[in-house]
């Protein structure tokens, strides 16, 4: 059964109806990426919220950082299989794939991580993003003294963590309104 | 042996050195609470990062939407206690108790929601933010289903996610960085 | 809503009608509390079953041992945190408040107990409350080694065991009842 | 390699140091059991612990009830099955194959009671034992009144509901003290 | 850090040093794939163990069966997805996009197969082989008249339910072996 | 209430109409045995299938190997009871109970192989045994090294990880079917 066009169970407005800022970035997605994200058609039921999160989103995905873009974009993938979200996997795994240019790597995070050869700073980081999703309370100073010692300033770790939290607010957005992503992520960097 | 004062793990800023428009907000802090939420303090170490967080966070919690003030509270506390997050139950149990008027409420989302008797609607919303928290790949029209035959509309199901959302996040940056709870926060509405 | 009162979904039986000796702990539990814990009104279905209940009870939580009184308090509030029984987070959460005047470490030992700052003694203590609650099968040589090196005494360990052993059967009876907390607790020690 | 002979990992006081009640008891077994169980031999470590011990357990699993012996003997053993606790289940199991002069039923309520064939009152009382005992929390009115619908009084659900309680407490004192059963029990009634 | 190449963390025989039947198979597979899959590779380390392998292998996912050869590749991932097993998820995953000719169909059953959009008998087969591998000693009879109200026959359960048990051999074999899945999977179908 | 006499919930052809060759490995069990095992009646339902399985089956258990055929049976009792599987907990415990000589031995790996006193090499096959069965996708290197630190050859590793995938598989085999163990196997070896 071939699978049908959707992209939220809570439904999506007309775009026509979207406001002038909003509208504008429409148009660039399409510019660049030849589609409009889901996620973004997703949150503008609620256009406020969506500022919110692209705001957000951009902050801690581009601005500068400890990490590198592909390291950002690892832990994502990293903590969406941990939660086994659908969307972020497809478009994060993308990311990593054509950050990395290796489809091998983005397979590694999207089905397990353990699998990879990696350096010690990177397998900590991916093991400290598995227990923050899976058991954040169990966190504690041994888990951030790893960390240190991996090379891990507090800003890093700062940012480390925030990239864990903000994916495990991303994912639970993405299964409550099984938002599916665009078909065009699956053939990117194969 | 007594409580240490602490803050964050990672370290905290000199409020002094903050942006003004942070110091802005850490005045009126004191002027209404007596106090600067210690979620604010751990988060200046990067201020970009809490002006989204507050962007985000009032929104959310805040501005209007089909779940009212405590509605909302209610919920960031049962996905809190389900992370077993201390900050933010202490937090935002306070926020409950002093919302309903009603100590015990807020012991029972705290501590186990379903001993609250409740009416249907928020006995559903509970039930979903517990489960999207534990389980979100398990998440499925079913769950949906049931939130709309207890009478939310799509975008109550969209705030009611968010929400969730939102505790998933800041649950795991107090998780992340140890952060402690202002102490105030203890004797309030009891 | 307001919370209804209720003590046990077994429903409680007319304590004119308790034998001579239950009646008069019912007046001294007047006397010295203010009320009959409810724990006592549901076991009174059953009258020697409440007999042989507060005798264990008395004798593990009150009786000479190697582990002080606020000790034994914090183990049985932090084996009902792991099994979130409401009952005896809320009776024994104000015990520990009461015990050490310190309401901090009785949040904390009923929402996490590992945000805590603890000897080294007492953090064993917990660990091994923690698991012999959660994962009885996997305790071994290793565990017990560890309490020893913490300086416990054979005699510390089997009281210790004890009173986990004991709030993993008492939670369950609270449970199994649904049974609710005198609503006096509530405000005690804050 | 022949497994050691051992009773706890805390040690056991010389029989020949106990009470005269105790001595009695200890006599009683020999007489009645060929052997004193294991469990008394633990316990005499703390001889007050003992007596309150054996008086709970004789009135929950000897008293009269309206679930019959071996019914309580096998709510005993799928507790502890859940729980995987060895010196309760070969103690326990053998009580079930004399009880019901049936080796097959100890084995199913010892490896997997869901195997057994049973009627519609005893599957219901041993499906409320594994979930009181492996997830106390998520007990409410839906399993009470399962139990009601399947004949259960209050009164019942009050026997059974202690039953499993009192198994979460033995179970776990037997893991803490690695307390191993007498040889004799695995030859009954096989 | 790019992959290292590697096959299995026992070591691979030499391949000249193989029988005669097995040099047979390795040149077949080089002549109909390109490649030599690595599950052969590693195996070959034990030649008996192998050809019993293939032999159940072929059976199972190629013998004539109420089970379309999709149907049981679809089983083979969401078992290989249930264990997050690296090599059977990127090795069937290929195998349901080149049957499928469905490459969306493919990544929904290696990342979160609930998201499909599925026929009633095609949900139902993939519940069961979900519940099997996680939790099986929960199934029983309502399961297997689940899958009868299907449509399924007691031959088409016996074969899923092998397809299921197999993968549960395979993927632990994987895993044990830490084997890597050849690189050629990646690119194929996509 | 007896329980009934049962061997497969699929059903069971009669055995009458089987092929020479399985006709022929009934009439040896008979000999051997004294009855066929209901393994083989519930796999007679295809017979090819059944062959491949006692294939597999013999040359795992039977073959040479660095593993005794008891250490094999230990195993697959291990790995049973992580699985809860009634069928091979008392077909298999019989086999440990025959080999050993050691009635104790077998009920301990049935119920908590944890409290067997082993030496270092056996209980680090059990421990590999008990995580590749519960948690396959967190074996490692770490896990690989230890069992070569405990003596084993990569060529036992080999044999290892197959007995505990075989039992991976047949486990689910009997929990899917609701195979039922021949009651003679109860009485062997007390």
């Amino acid at each position: 059964m071939p699978q049908p066009d959707r992209v939220s169970a809570l439904g999506v407005p007309d775009p026509a109806g979207l406001d002038d800022d909003l509208k504008a970035i429409w148009a660039k997605c399409v510019e660049k990426l030849g589609f409009v994200p889901n996620v973004f058609n997703t949150y503008s039921l609620k256009p406020q919220r969506l500022r919110n999160f692209m705001q957000m989103y951009n902050e801690i995905m581009l601005s500068p950082s400890g990490l590198s873009k592909l390291e950002r974009e690892m832990v994502a993938v990293v903590v969406s299989s941990a939660n086994r979200c659908y969307y972020c996997l497809v478009a994060h795994g993308a990311a990593v794939r054509a950050l990395s240019g290796d489809p091998e790597l983005g397979e590694m995070m999207a089905l397990n991580y353990r699998v990879a050869t990696l350096d010690a700073r990177q397998r900590a980081m991916l093991d400290f993003a598995w227990k923050l999703t899976t058991a954040p309370n169990l966190v504690d100073d041994a888990d951030r003294d790893g960390l240190k010692a991996a090379g891990l300033t507090p800003e890093d770790i700062f940012d480390l963590s925030e990239t864990v939290a903000f994916f495990n607010l991303s994912n639970r957005m993405a299964s409550a309104t099984d938002m599916m992503p665009n078909r065009e992520y699956h053939r990117q960097t194969r």
